[in-house]
């Protein structure tokens, strides 16, 4: 790819990175290392879940932790739409209007929360009746099957067999439903710590393992807690806008992850900072 | 106090906007409303800890809600020591001497993993031995009783009837304690739907809301999602380095959450940009 | 381009910026205004600087308004290289080995003041001795005829009638020389308030005005200053990593400007967030 | 002063950052080193123009480099008021009632342009009768005088013999007088070139240099510059909002200084980041 090659032979601070990102990924994506992809859930509100779900639909990733909302987002947009905002219409104004903002994406009341609740719970109630207890990545990958969608991460998962792991899966409205059908059946459960024990055989049976992490929080800072355990990652970028600073995990180096044996000491590595709605199409392009 | 009157009549950018926080907080702070906390694991490895556990000890807050690393670092320095170190000692050398950076604070191995184990597996072996399934709000509880220590958090916290809510509870130490012990415990349950239920009967039965969020991810998130459920908080104060531009969760302003119905449109809110461990403790201050 | 219609059809937050500046670039670049391009200095230190020449060859721009450092590294990149390094190689050790560090770009000592004094000294002499007093628009167009060199953005803004602007001309290599040349020859002259001069000329003169701002500083505020005076900005794109809440100039929105009447109410504007060498490439090229 | 303390025994990331700068700045205002202030023209805005001129009016510094804006303000200020705004209110609004937002500070039109030509014209006019061209340092140390205000920046520096440096003295309201001055004669010279010579006379002849440097571009790269040709300063604080990976001389870390020789080796030096009107009194604070 003609922009690629440029970036790689005229330097430049973020344009130089992300073709050594590039790079880095031509290794991930080819080699037969296991391969994390993380992710925040605003980016699944815009193009880049198409991205992402390219991602997945040709098997380049082997392994998603992300956050409840990408399961909102992913869920909300097989049946409805979001729109193109701004980020400074007026707020109280979309209030009134029953439109939530998120950045410069519209997302009206009916295009979330009421059309995950419709379509989410009968899901579950049907799950509910062949098992009481779930595994929130097994519960992710009938639903995922259920919306039998080629546009949804979830469903392209499921059906490639990539898990995706959400450690924090009472947070949205994906975890409300959950709860408020544990508020009426009391014996359903999430069992947590059964996504442990999965991601545990995947750690301990990967050969190397790599990661594209595309920001921070408890989705990239579980992809490397995981491989803590078999003393690094063998390969890692990292897309982010937090800056090291302020001591967060997110902001947080991948040289920092060294000494935490999170990331190799060896390993090839690249931390890119921006905005993934523009880097990442960037970067993957070649890939597509 | 002198610092926060300069502020108050001087102007500024933040400074001004401190100010401000400071009396929202003391709004929060006197009246009788449901004050919610929220923060992220970092600044636990820090004196912060010291202001936070005093916000708690004054029973100032009344629910908690942060990420697995503060339980953490709560816990390992209940025994051990962090270092003050700097932000660009050479992150190769630190593995070697298997000494994690955290920012510019060191953590020896023995003063976190190590530490956690030791002390926290025979508090889940005995907890387990009372009951086999437990919501993380309680486990936090007992463990903090068990801690018995002033200066933590997590003591004060379960002294006071104070819940620590965390939706992420796998994500770091504490949640690989609860993970090994269920693979050696297969009956081992964690419910982290009843801690939602916890949430709902905390948000319906309150008069009004405030919260004091410092940083954002999973923690600001929770805390702002289950206001949303009684058409929002009727104050707010953000403290965060995030910023908006990158459609983030963390970066998103309250403005953004009033179109959410996550904050109140006629609330009185502020959003503070900068690191935590110094303007928290200006602008808590006068509190305490 | 493939890429732009992308991010034009598919949404996101910065990329769907990227694709607005790009509409309002080819108002700018196609109708008669008067188009200002400012940026600072750091980027011509890499490749940015190449697409940044390919602008003012194709004659897109019309005004160029930028830092000292821009004529230093345009005049030293003439001659020498710059190579490409990392942003954390250790500093004390390129300080030994006489390479100084420009984030990830490494500039030998050779190939920065040593050569521009070695080539530059030899012009300002031969220029003084045609007149003693230069504004410095005047000064720089003619060390940029002196470059000869297809790849020097002073050269072909030269050929090409493009004004240069530094307002802060001392501020650098080319300025100490400017200095060193005075304390040689006491009535050598540089007369700043020419340069404004010719500004003035240029924005009473413009039926419209538009401009493309990368990063922020004194080159930036020059530019939205002198549109000032003529009720603003017609157009603009400003490409920043300064955000708003330190009440800088360089984190200033060009929603600020309105209220200074630097740009006008009913202009197009967008504000792009992150580094200018990874997004200016991708919004110019379909104008190369 | 006891939050300093506590910053100095608690840790933190910016917390012992700006413990650590208090230090310097106590080397640094203590010893017989010459000492450099530099700072944007935001700040003087806001209430941190009062905690800058103590230290002016308290000699704790020797030589303020800074920007035009620095101008603009600190003469407005003195027969005009400011206000204090929101950043959000709606910019079109406040642009048609004639007032000028710059962050949270509301600036109407005749608290500057206005009041600056009213005030400024005169002055040039009298010092014009006395001398065709002046140094940049020489007409605004008369213009301080001039003011004769307690509140003053300029005058108190004029007073105290601290010499004002502004490379980019025409970037401005001040800027404008001068140019305005010169169409009507055109024998009027602002000398730039001697106002180097004078910081070279600085340079050269100080012992020992420090620098407090609050904010980046033209008046941080001036600071740190001129300090270059005596190898560099002997102590450093840097207070910013910029990051590095942009590239950009505002986000350099004083390690990168340290390569070109503008911060030596063996210096002590602090990065500090965050907003400076929130940093700077509480740093300060101790020295007033
Ligand atoms: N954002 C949503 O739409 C949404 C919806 C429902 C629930 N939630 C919940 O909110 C909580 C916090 O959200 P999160 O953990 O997904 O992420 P987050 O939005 O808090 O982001 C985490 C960090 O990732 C980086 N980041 C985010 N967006 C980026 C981008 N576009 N480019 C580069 N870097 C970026 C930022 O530095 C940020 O600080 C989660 O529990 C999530 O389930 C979010
Ligand atoms: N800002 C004004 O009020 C104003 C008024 C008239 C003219 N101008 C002109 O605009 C040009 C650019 O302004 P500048 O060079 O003074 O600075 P700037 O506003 O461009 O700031 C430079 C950098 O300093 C840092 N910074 C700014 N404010 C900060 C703060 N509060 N805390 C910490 N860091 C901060 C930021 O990282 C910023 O990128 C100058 O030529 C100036 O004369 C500015």
């Amino acid at each position: 790819m003609q922009l690629m090659e440029m970036f790689g032979t005229s330097g430049g601070f973020t344009s130089k990175k992300i073709y050594e990102g590039y790079q880095i990924l031509k290794e991930e994506f080819t080699s037969d290392e296991t391969t994390f992809l993380s992710f925040p859930a605003d980016i699944i509100s815009t193009g880049t879940r198409g991205i992402i779900n390219q991602l997945v639909k040709n098997k380049l990733v082997d392994v998603i932790i992300t956050t409840n909302g990408t399961l909102d987002h992913d869920i909300a947009r097989v049946y409805t739409d979001y729109y193109a905002g701004t980020f400074n219409f007026g707020d109280e104004k979309l209030k009134d209007m029953n439109i939530n903002r998120l950045g410069n994406v519209f997302v009206p009341d009916e295009s979330y929360g009421v059309i995950i609740e419709e379509k989410l719970m009968p899901m579950i109630e049907e799950l509910y009746s062949k098992k009481k207890e779930w595994a929130p990545v097994d519960l992710i990958r009938e639903v995922g099957l259920k919306l039998n969608n080629e546009n949804s991460i979830l469903y392209n998962a499921a059906k490639n067999g990539i898990p995706v792991f959400v450690p924090g899966i009472t947070d949205g409205s994906f975890g409300s439903q959950l709860w408020s059908f544990y508020e009426m059946h009391h014996d359903f459960r999430i069992n947590l710590l059964e996504d442990e024990h999965r991601l545990s055989d995947i750690v301990f049976d990967a050969k190397k393992t790599g990661a594209l992490m595309i920001g921070g929080g408890i989705s990239k800072h579980h992809t490397i807690w995981w491989n803590q355990f078999r003393d690094g990652l063998n390969e890692a970028v990292y897309i982010t806008t937090a800056q090291e600073y302020d001591g967060s995990l997110s902001g947080a180096k991948l040289e920092e992850a060294i000494t935490w044996k999170k990331v190799r000491k060896d390993a090839k590595f690249v931390n890119i900072y921006g905005d993934a709605t523009a880097i990442l199409p960037i970067m993957v392009a070649p890939f597509l």
